[in-house]
């Protein structure tokens, strides 16, 4: 069930009858009762500490008018195509949500003068993408969202890291198994003053910087250093047009990039281990930084590179006289006093200058959570399972509206993608359940018995607690087909009485401990054996039902109510 | 925030600026904390009800193709305007579910193979209906539904009764003040074979019946009368043409209806208090049922009219011959069985034949859940609250897709209104809950210091219960405005610390109790009065501030991380 449709369905009306095909659209799809109970645990702990942080809920529809979601195309009177709309009777366009946040300016310019300043919120929810699904892509899914509106306090911003953080460890990810990654959208842009690529018309260009920097990882120092160059010719010949840098400013573009390989260090200094790393941070550490590539060898590394504050200070010479630049570094360097002050150090949090998400939309500090243990993915693989929240500071979303200026930073966290992640790291095992203690239909006649019987064990008269349990309501008459129904339920008992049962003195019922007889099945191969056995089977007074099914129960440690 | 837009909105664009306006679509909402907060308890109740019963959970997206929903137009390739459609990139039409069930049939013809028989599930969530909003009747409502497909023994439905039983007392509604209504789809096809209306050319004629009959309690019994035979002209001259029944089988309908009359009277004998009836109960049963009038002055009633049972062989004699009619007593009585074997007596579910839900849809038993017990309205009116939710045994809804008849039963909660209903019965307080402790910012350049105060109360090092706490991250400076602040937030009290607090030996905090406060607030009127003696506020050493804090909520019987 956890597969998206990534195909186009065949023609909605089976010809042949004139009866629709029971399909879903692409990119859609159905969730399971494990999917959901884990979900539904998650949303329960990361709610508990976004309240705690004192965000309150909100709802807001998954309708809204496209033009309040911004999404109409420019100079057109036609919605986006990214998003699912369609016209309301009077002829105006409305759109489903494609993400949380343009809802929430809709709410705040709608709601400005009665909502407390700052406004803190949060909010859980589906949202829509009219986008191409892909392998774990779709096109409905969860976002849980936490904002603080009204404010341009730094503080805010360093607190949805800190939020970020303990809601993650609240969710059972070790301390050093996940990073808060922090930069500054000022920085970048002074960064880019101070190599010349100020002004909208050289956009473009640095664009290509971000996008050659961000192949680092693949094509290593040469490749890049041709991709802010001239350009790059891959292996099969083609030509990749390049930034068109010259030495200097490549020099200071690879200075700012080297700062990030302080973090590679930090990360083997960490490790109890040096043998435990992975190859890919070995090499890795070896081919982007040459001057620290001898002390791969050694077990001392140079203790200034190993702090957060250490690197804002290499910020502050890589952004040079911007003015910009020093206001971001600043910024960076407010946040960390707020980070060290209520005790998060870079284990948890860390600056990181190339965290370069939404550079359209964001205007100040920019996060970004990172799992960073190595899980095993789908193949086998052993790869950094990588992001699975983020967000920054956005002041431009109310203004759309009301043309005032409403600064903003907000949190966002992908919670599909995070319940794979914490499935990846066994945080929240997606596996089936038990199901309920489903009571037999030996003598038809006795319906009302047996319901009796299943009503005695949801609410037990002993005060005890209560049992999950149904009445077998299908249609077979044969024993082993009932039984057969309670397997794929995951029941962990069956209980059941016929003719035999009922005329003993007193009456009795017989139990089967399903999971007890799965283990003796793989055991027993002579079917005499077994049938003579009866193994996990036993009679026990109806009166003490109750009791001897919480029995079954405790012996494989399963809570009676509880479901996982 | 809980009144639906009712009124198409001014165009999308202010003109003068050029600037979208911020607001929502008609009939859609925004919910806030106090109703969310409500919703959520609800619904985890709920849940835990439907998971005893051995229903597991299914999540459906939104979207679904319009003709696996059954909602195009008759003979026309575009979808019913009740549906909020669009179509894909394939030029497939697409829908927003307007229920739960439909997806189910989809959900269930589509995996059929796989899943165990009965399926047995429960879904909740939002759906969508594209009609006219009214007061209370929005574009977009959560409904919370649970189903039994695959099975046509008539066990599932009498569970599905029990469970609407357990879950309203799950929810707090006391026993008496609910009353889960049975009747069955096949009793009324008895009587309208009964009284000659069978074939669908009398169609109708049966729909002008029930039409009539359902104006019972606003009409009389003159008036219905008069609307079952040639016809009716009201006070204003109005005429309405009747069924045209003749006299025999006018008396055969009113018979059947007088036979709800039993009920009325039986509301009657479970009042401890017959004064304590509302002038309407009394009124109602002397005018509907002459016989019962006079007894109404006494104290006795006859008993055979006060059970299930005896209502059950009324029944027989009023479908008479008819083969459907009698099965459906049949039914009703095996139901009535299964309801008393497991304690469910008339108190909680009665056989009521005048559900008469979903006439084109259901096809056997149908189920209403009722709350009984007089509510005052909006204008301090004492009403019935009335139905919070129904469903019945369908049978053909995934034959659409399969041809094959899969026969299920289903009851569905509509979660707003059941919200209203345990609002108004005052069973889930929708009120503000307390907000978080906010730490006041007095130096600015000591946020650090404050923001360490804050994660203190959040993570309390003594391993006590957390608190939820937040710094001041608005612009005022001045204390007073961050107290307006920390009320909108309605927090329960304030931590600030100056110059004065800091440089004591040992430093100490203030703490400001706003509840004490607000009440002090009310009594003293002098304003020097007020400043010197700084009602409810108090001054502890630092290192004891999240112990005093503890305390102050403790006065006022707040749970420091609960919300309500």
């Amino acid at each position: 069930m956890a597969k998206a449709n990534k195909e186009s369905r065949p023609a909605a009306t089976s010809q042949a009858s004139g009866r629709p095909k029971a399909r879903l659209p692409k990119g859609l799809r159905d969730i399971g009762p494990a999917e959901i109970r884990a979900e539904q645990r998650m949303l329960a702990k990361i709610r508990e500490v976004y309240e705690r942080y004192g965000f309150e809920p909100l709802e807001t529809p998954a309708i809204e008018y496209t033009d309040a979601l911004g999404k109409f195309l420019p100079d057109q009177d036609r919605p986006n195509e990214g998003v699912f709309s369609f016209k309301d009777d009077d002829e105006q366009w409305l759109s489903l949500r494609y993400d949380l946040t343009a809802p929430l300016a809709r709410y705040v310019a709608e709601n400005f003068e009665k909502l407390p300043k700052p406004f803190r919120r949060y909010q859980v929810g589906p949202v829509w993408r009219n986008e191409k699904p892909g392998p774990g892509r779709f096109r409905q899914f969860i976002q849980f969202d936490a904002d603080t509106v009204g404010t341009d306090n730094i503080a805010a911003d360093a607190e949805m890291c800190m939020l970020a953080a303990d809601t993650l460890e609240a969710l059972g990810v070790k301390r050093g198994d996940y990073v808060i990654k922090v930069s500054n959208r000022k920085v970048l842009d002074g960064l880019r003053e101070v190599v010349g690529l100020a002004g909208a018309d050289r956009d473009g260009q640095w664009l290509t910087v971000m996008r050659a920097l961000d192949k680092y990882d693949r094509l290593g120092d040469a490749g890049v250093r041709a991709l802010l160059g001239p350009g790059r010719t891959d292996e099969s010949g083609d030509f990749t047009k390049g930034a068109g840098l010259n030495d200097t400013q490549i020099e200071k573009v690879l200075g700012y990039f080297d700062l990030n390989e302080a973090w590679v260090l930090a990360d083997l200094r960490d490790a109890t281990d040096l043998s435990s790393l992975d190859d890919q941070t070995r090499s890795l550490t070896a081919l982007r930084s040459p001057r620290f590539a001898d002390e791969l060898t050694s077990s001392e590394f140079p203790g200034r590179y190993f702090d957060n504050r250490s690197l804002i200070e290499d910020f502050r010479v890589a952004v040079g006289t911007s003015a910009v630049g020093s206001q971001g570094v600043d910024e960076l360097r407010e946040i960390l006093n707020l980070f060290e002050a209520a005790g998060y150090r870079s284990r948890r949090i860390r600056i990181d200058p190339f965290v370069v998400r939404g550079l359209e939309y964001y205007t100040g500090p920019v996060f970004e959570a990172e799992i960073t243990v190595p899980v095993k993915n789908e193949d086998g693989q052993t790869v950094r399972f990588g992001s699975v929240g983020g967000g920054g500071r956005y002041d431009d979303l109310v203004a759309r509206f009301t043309g005032q200026r409403v600064p903003a930073t907000g949190f966002s966290i992908g919670v599909s993608r995070l319940a794979s992640a914490l499935a990846a790291l066994d945080k929240a095992k997606g596996e089936a359940a038990n199901g309920p203690v489903v009571v037999l239909v030996m003598e038809k006649d006795r319906l009302a018995d047996y319901q009796r019987m299943v009503q005695r064990l949801r609410y037990p008269d002993d005060g005890g607690p209560p049992i999950c349990a149904e009445l077998y309501l299908g249609k077979a008459r044969r024993l082993g087909e009932q039984f057969k129904y309670a397997d794929m339920r995951r029941s962990p008992c069956v209980v059941f009485q016929g003719e035999n049962e009922r005329t003993q003195d007193p009456p009795v019922v017989q139990i089967k401990d399903l999971i007890e007889g799965a283990k003796a099945a793989a055991t027993i191969k002579d079917s005499r054996e077994w049938r003579e056995g009866r193994p996990a089977q036993f009679s026990v007074p109806e009166a003490r039902m109750v009791e001897a099914v919480r029995g079954v129960l405790a012996r494989h440690s399963l809570s009676p109510s509880s479901r996982g």
